[in-house]
């Protein structure tokens, strides 16, 4: 019966904007960073080492410790609990953390607070994953319906999604499970790649990514837009010509446009026969993203990554605003609300093609896919998730993506837990302000300040 | 020229649970609170006294000092700046605030940031209001269209509302401003009353209140509902037998039913003759607001008090989600989104009664609404904002509700500002942690805690 002893959470920052990875036509310069929770208790795990629960939420630079004081607060809750209680009952420990009016008062279900749940909530799912002593992704396959069903958070939900429509889909889905496992076993769950469009990178930088995605077996690749249209037509050129008229190009606004201007912008694009357009207003705006998919058609309309809740995604799915679902796994919290967000999808037949990249993101999301094509969703169907190369060297279980011959794949977890433990040493090096990188740029920009003056 | 030369930010919460008032069925313990800006500049006021800017937004207790860390980051851009510079264009200071990406990410306009954005605009406003010795509504009124339209945000709105639409709006409106006007310095500004209905009254307290808010000479009445369809009904006959048929009866969910249930439930009440009903389901839930709205005409929908941003509230325009637009002035991003809410409405016909209360919201909306009737909307016609008759003894320029035989009203603010500077010595008994009453509370406690063991 191990008990949760204590909590930290950490705020890390990697300068990912010295090399001008992540920049887009909205964020031109980030640094990719997480709020990280560790969860210690006073047990092992089957290895023998001590239990812990690790989780994040990824952030880009400041106000990470905005995220981190909310976590703090949150996670405080966690403290002195059973670790096997909790494991049997991981919708009622989301239940009390969410059932706090004053700090709901500060979202309901959106901004800091939320990410800070996700974050916490990782960490319990990491910690419950590792106790039991297998891989998030088989945790939650392993439970019955009902189970499942019991950790989906499916309140505002039932005008789509009643709770007996979930029992009912997922035990339809039980058939051909240990098939699709064997099918993802074999092929990897399949992704496609970002690293090649970052809006900061030059024309040659481009075409030689681009060539690399081709080379590594990508059949998908995505560039950023919405800074300037005629460079926008001239990178989709480089790439179009690059990756040849079979594989698909997506184009990623990140949310840079009103709902008339977005639909006049693709069109200008719209002869480099683009798979779908990301973002391309407001994340809140359902409305607008229905009419942005209508105007478009075929050109797929995709969103998410800043859909903030469950609700927003049931009126995305209700007004036909998307044909690709890209939840984040940092942004909704945690597995209690993804699993809800799957159920809907699979309900409605809607593609989910989760977002990925920053800190973490890829190391959870895969997970989340391997769930979705055994237990939930059961379609691969244009269905792929998106693979960033990068700060993957910071975490003891990262993300493996394969290529054994039917395009490459996030290869299926097999070590127990969520795959979000940060090596220790990145933790400290990177923890923000007083971490060896920080505290050495910090110095190093007062010398250049003091030889200046 | 002054100049900006400091910022507080203080985390100060009233201990309003122990009366239960405030109490709902979401939120059965509040402790009033408001992250509190102040603004300091080297500058002089028209009286002669020291020239500030004083602003806050409305939080409920726990998390409120969340919201003051952000609120401190972003109002540390304001340092240094020249007022009048800022007084001339409050619109680019609104975009310098949000264009940092890194905490965008945060929400994006949602959640801790957008509160804390609001709390440092309310501020700014309110300092530009006073260095140019008017109430902050009349400095509003006293724009041309197109300055007015230039501090609104109208970024993702183009579908519903052009730059253009705007400015050609309010030039129609521009026509008997003075005589309307004239007709709220006579009147006020129509107000209703909340105080009667909380959840946590019993039912003598609830029948003396409904009682006294007929003898004050109020016309609508609202309760809070949701907890219990039996006491529900109880509490609604006693309110309609004592303010009679002709007075207007609401009642406010507080958000706790999914789409059927609302339905369902407000269906169970509908025989005592329901003006609205206010926040039935999630704040998000344009499409289920409009169900619901649908299922239960002539029974009006009214939400907005958590609405987060203008980009919901053209979607609730939309979709036919709402009869009454609640907006909050501690959620919108102060006078800058609040005016492109206002054009909104006013381009669509849409009926603006705006959520009032907690701390302060009171002191802001009478600007609000008086700005709305005399240069935007121009219409009185089923408007009505909220009045709740508490914490008031703590601004300096406190509201004031009269009757002068038309019902009560707000009268029309006549003294430079926004209304919401407080008294320092509420701030500094009330200041959370370590003002004198959450000093002395906590030793309180402590001496019980040593008595009990």
């Amino acid at each position: 019966m191990p008990t949760i002893t204590g909590v930290t959470v950490t705020d890390v920052r990697f300068p990912t904007s010295l090399e001008l990875d992540g920049s887009d036509a909205m964020n031109p310069d980030c640094d990719y960073s997480a709020a990280y929770v560790v969860l210690e208790t006073d047990g092992t795990a089957g290895d023998g080492a001590p239990l812990a629960g690790y989780g994040l939420t990824f952030t880009i630079g400041r106000g990470t410790d905005i995220v981190v004081e909310a976590a703090t607060q949150q996670a405080a809750l966690l403290v002195g609990r059973d670790t096997d209680a909790i494991a049997r009952d991981m919708g009622g420990l989301y239940r009390d953390l969410t059932a706090d009016s004053q700090l709901r008062w500060l979202g309901p279900e959106k901004g800091v607070v939320h990410l800070s749940l996700a974050a916490v909530m990782n960490a319990a799912w990491d910690l419950v994953a590792r106790q039991a002593g297998k891989p998030l992704w088989r945790l939650l396959a392993d439970l019955t319906p009902e189970q499942l069903v019991d950790v989906a958070d499916l309140r505002y939900l039932s005008d789509v999604l009643t709770r007996e429509d979930a029992v009912a889909l997922l035990r339809e889905r039980e058939g051909g499970k240990a098939e699709r496992l064997a099918e993802l076993e074999r092929r990897g769950y399949p992704v496609y790649t970002t690293s090649a469009g970052w809006l900061g990178y030059d024309d040659a930088k481009l075409r030689r990514l681009c060539q690399e995605a081709v080379d590594e077996g990508y059949s998908h690749v995505k560039l950023k837009v919405g800074a300037n249209v005629d460079d926008d037509r001239r990178r989709l050129a480089i790439a179009r010509e690059v990756i040849g008229p079979d594989r698909k190009l997506m184009i990623d606004a990140n949310q840079v446009w009103d709902v008339p201007q977005a639909i006049e912008w693709v069109r200008a694009l719209s002869d480099f026969d683009l798979h779908w357009i990301e973002e391309p207003t407001s994340p809140d705006d359902i409305l607008g993203h229905a009419a942005i998919r209508e105007a478009l058609a075929p050109i797929g309309v995709a969103t998410g990554e800043h859909c903030h809740n469950r609700v927003m995604f049931k009126q995305l799915i209700q007004a036909g605003s998307l044909d690709f679902l890209q939840l984040d796994t940092g942004r909704l919290a945690s597995i209690n609300e993804i699993v809800a967000v799957l159920l809907l999808a699979a309900h409605t037949g809607v593609k989910v093609c989760p977002h990925a990249g920053g800190v973490g993101l890829c190391e959870m999301v895969q997970h989340v896919s391997v769930l979705d094509y055994v237990a939930i969703g059961a379609d691969l169907d244009g269905r792929v998730t998106e693979y960033v190369e990068h700060l993957h060297e910071h975490f003891t279980d990262p993300v493996e993506v394969r290529d054994d011959g039917e395009g490459p794949g996030y290869v299926v977890p097999s070590r127990p837990g969520y795959s979000t433990e940060m090596f220790p040493e990145s933790v400290a090096t990177y923890t923000f302000r007083d971490g060896a990188y920080w505290a050495g740029a910090r110095a190093a920009a007062e010398d250049v300040a003091g030889a200046a003056s």
